[in-house]
């Protein structure tokens, strides 16, 4: 698994000039190993080889060793023997592994935000004389182009985000709460899945004063009411991101008005998707076209990459100078909101592709 | 909120001859505001007072400062003006307070398995020749008795607890599967809550080859089938726990019989409660209760505390000299495991009182 990601962090590390490096990024091990690891774990890069260090009641993590050059060890966390310590025992298997590596003291990749101290004072201690180079955020760029393993879960995350909405649609009816929609939402992925989803994001009616982004509250679904429902699911670590608005009743004007000019803009948004397209002039473009069709520009982003995180790159806001690549997969999303009245947001995933845009997100969004 | 944590944690550093300190534990954060913060965020202390360095997204932060000697300061994390980066944020705010402190580069307490070697660098850099103090894990036993603020929410988990227990009573039928049942469990839980509920921990039938603890799965129910309900609700960051064994048809004899003796070990192990006991011989006694009942001994803990984390101080395992102490709050959960065939945990809450213990958690546990 993940053989693809090793080599090009492997030829990244390479033209850097760095020997050794140790991920502690969590997003970075499990970008690079293909597994959905528990915090805390390190993947230690020593001349071309991968070795990692997990807790050893992570059960999938022990098949890491049968790649080609890579290893795994693992420390002990939940004993009933000695304390609970797993930074601790972390550091001292990492300590072992560098004291019997023969590892010269040259250049070493660190990722310093995620890096504990106690972690690189093992680093400092084992291989003293031994320089740093920071690799922070180095990966970030090439997470954001997605493989087939990595599509084919963000797929599957895509036909649960379909069997969520389906479920929340059903359930916004007058004097429902927003809670009750998002157990039904919930339980329906779940059920479909048969096992815990992580989930997210948003699930909110039109009448609430901030209506942008929250979680399910126990607000009651009035009779005009919408109800934005943001449902993100995560599949092997692997995000989806996606949403749509229902409505308790027959949209009023307004909201009918403000679901067709949505619609209208993220389609406008797709037409800007292909490869070579500036992340802040697809930004820009879409909110002019919001404040040229005489609404108040929404105040978030027109959209994000998703992956082992809900937002990385490239990220489509107004500073972001990320040039668009084939096998990105990036939201688009464009909402009006009323606050107190009524509010709309639409969202759909693209797999960014040689000629423009594959959508991924397959949930209906229709007026009713 | 939590002025009584805050000085027990002042007079361990005056203790120490410690004049400042910086919490990056999560959960020494949490335990010393009374937030239920996301991470990353710090506390520093300094002379006597404490700030609270937090995501400005997290609004319950703003509060602290109203605290005596307390103050509050924000880091930026989602923006769509800059890269998201809330270590680097928070690195920069937190030096920016010292730099303006006038802080003396004395004994500074730090706790090295939760801080980040990029916040360490910045302490380093605006702090001189200050000598580092460890902290680490020094604020476990003070954590250990709980305070009446803390109860409170203890109290309100337990009572979701209950609810959840009673959702899955119900749901126990043949055919089900273990993830049908959970999200019954979750459903009411989350509906009564009126919001999303950190939850878990096992619920799991009694014909898996390993029947002791998992996530539930889409394993059926069989006819004369068994399910452990191992319940966690999480409130304001405050973990409960509970178990109770469930039953698809009448018990058989074999059940009965289990069922029967583990009520006899729980109740034999609350007898046991009292402060003064030494954890560790608490642990010894109830597994020879359970070996003298012609039992094999489970392999996990006898029970364990409770509070910001799901296993904390005391530990209720072979090698704990923890003492029993007024005000902590500790779980037992005595079980029998057939593997492949039946298993029966019961779990109940108890806090230690001046002369016993108080049962907190009020599920039922009966056999039908």
């Amino acid at each position: 698994m993940h053989e693809q990601q090793r080599a090009r962090a492997a030829q990244l590390l390479d033209e850097d000039g760095v020997d050794c490096a140790l991920f502690s990024d969590i997003y970075s091990v499990r970008w690079l190993t293909g597994l959905n690891l528990p915090a805390p774990a390190l993947l230690w890069f020593d001349r071309g080889r991968f070795t990692l260090l997990a807790d050893e009641g992570f059960a999938p993590a022990a098949s890491f060793g049968d790649n080609p050059d890579c290893a795994h060890a693992s420390y002990i966390n939940y004993t009933i023997q000695q304390p609970i310590d797993a930074p601790g025992r972390l550091a001292e298997v990492f300590g072992n592994l560098i004291a019997s590596s023969g590892t010269p003291a040259g250049r070493v990749g660190i990722e310093e935000k995620s890096l504990l101290l106690s972690l690189w004072q093992t680093l400092h201690n084992t291989l003293p004389g031994y320089q740093p180079v920071s690799l922070e955020g180095r990966l970030l760029p090439l997470r954001a182009v997605k493989t087939q393993e990595e599509l084919a879960r963000i797929r599957e995350g895509f036909r649960l985000v379909t069997i969520g909405h389906d479920a929340g649609r059903k359930a916004v009816r007058k004097g429902q709460r927003e809670i009750d929609v998002w157990t039904e939402v919930q339980t329906a992925v779940e059920r479909e899945a048969g096992m815990w989803m992580q989930m997210g994001n948003d699930c909110l009616v039109g009448h609430r004063p901030a209506n942008i982004g929250a979680a399910p509250l126990d607000y009651e679904i009035y009779a005009d009411d919408s109800l934005i429902l943001d449902l993100s699911v995560v599949v092997d670590g692997y995000w989806t991101d996606s949403c749509a608005t229902y409505f308790a009743n027959q949209p009023t004007a307004l909201q009918t008005e403000l679901h067709k000019f949505v619609e209208e803009a993220l389609a406008f948004a797709v037409s800007l998707i292909r490869p070579g397209v500036v992340a802040q002039d697809v930004d820009r473009q879409v909110r002019r076209y919001m404040a040229d069709g005489g609404y108040e520009v929404y105040p978030h982003h027109s959209g994000h990459g998703i992956g082992l995180t809900s937002h990385e790159a490239p990220r489509i806001v107004p500073y972001s100078q990320e040039v668009l690549e084939e096998g990105h997969v990036v939201m688009l999303e464009p909402g009006i909101y009323v606050p107190g009245v009524t509010g709309v947001r639409l969202e759909d995933a693209f797999l960014v592709t040689a000629d423009g845009a594959e959508q991924l997100s397959h949930h209906d969004k229709s007026l009713a």
